[in-house]
């Protein structure tokens, strides 16, 4: 089967790599129906973090199961699902806690390589979730979506406190933070303040939801959030970048008492202990929990009422997976959707 | 009058001090009926906060009532009041979501000077609560603790999310540390757990509610606090101290989506983004808002539930504050009260 592989910095190619097989009892193997690729991808790709070898890529999915292991239930050949970057066996004390991105017996994304035709996903009942029958092809961006984006940028709303009545702030207008903006919306945020350069992003950002536009960064964007909110700073801020200057944007953008969430994976953050102490935010991220959101997400998008996909302004073949990157990396497109 | 100065490390003296008098019409004088010597105050003692000048100390403090400005509606001359060390509004939208220490018109600690006879209260409708009469001399110590470590330690462990069928583990077993143990106790939780050395102060976290006691401090003070939870960790984590060390004792203690309270006022520490990216835990604390729980501090006390007055271990008069501090200092006291 044909699948991307990382090389070094820059250097992505699609290759015939081994059919994936069953390995564990629990296991799934899946036939993608669509995969992406992901901000978290051009890290490596921009050398910025460290590639020790050759790795498979791709951490989002949907597609159709071909084969299960002998201890799965939940899914059977011919469902279609959709499954989370972190697979999680959704029984132990984390799990039914809604962290299943740090259950205890989770499998990373390095182990799936969803760029590809086929992949094996680890702990299929905990991991997967089929929808409620086979979706037509308008729905495939927003499912796509909903493996890691949507349910990543939701988990930053719920973390941050979205609800009705609040002004939220959105530090990154990525896919991530796109997302953030609808799922703000969808939980009844009253304000919606999205932090964009872009005018086609600011564009997608208006008609997901947000209200206002600050074009700002920093200590200057903070101060016009305050301004904004009769100087007190938003109730809840969603930071979906993951530097030094977004983290006290977003630390600076919140009032006293108000929630931060976090999912920009961190790179070179040190948050100094007494600002912190100082901005009396609550401070709630990480890896998103995608599988606690799954089964609701699926829900609103197979009931048209979100359309999350519009996140993906390309869509090209997995074959040109390289270009796919570039057009990422380049900012010429925000999230690049790979067809099969 | 009589009150206390700091010179430099090491140099607190009693001295007379100018009575202090009504400035803003916002303002009471209360006479102390009692004060105390801070953990906070012994970080300029210690020569770790650098003193820029000689400056009045104390911030916790209770008393009678002798003047009050002519705005001041809700206390009168002749009510015993508890307050907070950082007076507030009460009435900005940042108090009424409960953060008074961080009130929009906030006047810090350093305006007090409660380690006095008399002492000048800001914004006294929005920072004193009067007692629903005169106390009884056993209750003082007690209510003296509600002006601070007991405010502060609830407040913590309210951070923390304590709560019935949750374990709680506490960093520092000073006063504040203390007091979290009795607020967590009274906020239902299950299995308490505190961290301490000294065997004086491992009885009274037991009599306050501890069921647990680990000796090990850092990453095996984490470790063992794993062990005692089936390798999850604690649902909720307070820090009391404020160093490097006790910060990642308190995250690592708990399990992935709970919830660390700190309070301890931070020295030093600098959290790397990507291992707090990591623990998924949420991060909450600050200058306590001890404000927001006062009147059913003060109703707790007055009731006889609960004695947290039993964290001073040492009585001395105002005049010899200079061995309060020594006492403090050399750990020969977990806490002094001052007595007028």
């Amino acid at each position: 089967m044909r699948g991307v592989m990382m090389y070094a910095a820059g250097d992505v190619r699609v290759e015939d790599r081994e059919m994936p097989t069953i390995v564990e009892p629990t296991d799934a193997i899946i036939k993608l129906a669509a995969s992406c690729v992901c901000g978290s991808d051009l890290w490596p790709y921009r050398g910025v973090d460290t590639l020790r070898r050759a790795r498979p890529m791709g951490h989002e999915y949907i597609g159709t199961v071909t084969e299960v292991g002998a201890d799965v239930t939940t899914v059977k050949p011919g469902d279609f699902v959709v499954g989370s970057f972190i697979a999680s066996d959704n029984t132990c004390e984390i799990c039914a806690a809604g962290y299943q991105s740090r259950c205890v017996h989770a499998v990373g994304m390095g182990a799936m390589g969803t760029q590809a035709e086929y992949a094996r996903i680890p702990l299929a009942d905990g991991t997967l979730v089929a929808t409620p029958g086979q979706p037509n092809p308008e729905l495939i961006p927003s499912l796509m979506a909903a493996s890691d984006v949507l349910g990543t940028g939701w988990f930053a709303a719920v973390a941050a406190e979205a609800g009705p009545g609040k002004t939220i702030a959105v530090v990154g207008d990525g896919a991530v933070g796109l997302c953030a903006i609808l799922a703000a919306k969808q939980l009844g945020a009253e304000r919606i303040i999205a932090f964009s350069r872009h005018a086609d992003r600011q564009a997608l950002a208006r008609e997901f939801g947000a209200t206002d536009i600050v074009e700002l960064r920093g200590d200057e964007g903070a101060a016009a959030v305050k301004a904004l909110t009769s100087g007190y700073g938003a109730h809840g801020t969603v930071e979906a970048v993951g530097t030094q200057e977004s983290m006290w944007q977003a630390i600076k953008s919140t009032r006293p008492g108000g929630h931060v969430g976090y999912v920009g994976v961190s790179h070179g953050v040190e948050l100094d202990g007494l600002r912190l102490f100082g901005s009396v935010v609550h401070l709630h991220g990480g890896p998103a929990p995608v599988r606690r959101f799954l089964p609701e997400l699926i829900q609103l998008i197979w009931d048209r009422r979100i359309d999350p996909g519009k996140v993906f302004d390309l869509a090209l073949p997995l074959e040109q997976a390289a270009e796919a990157y570039r057009a990422m990396d380049e900012r010429r497109a925000t999230k690049v959707l790979l067809t099969l």
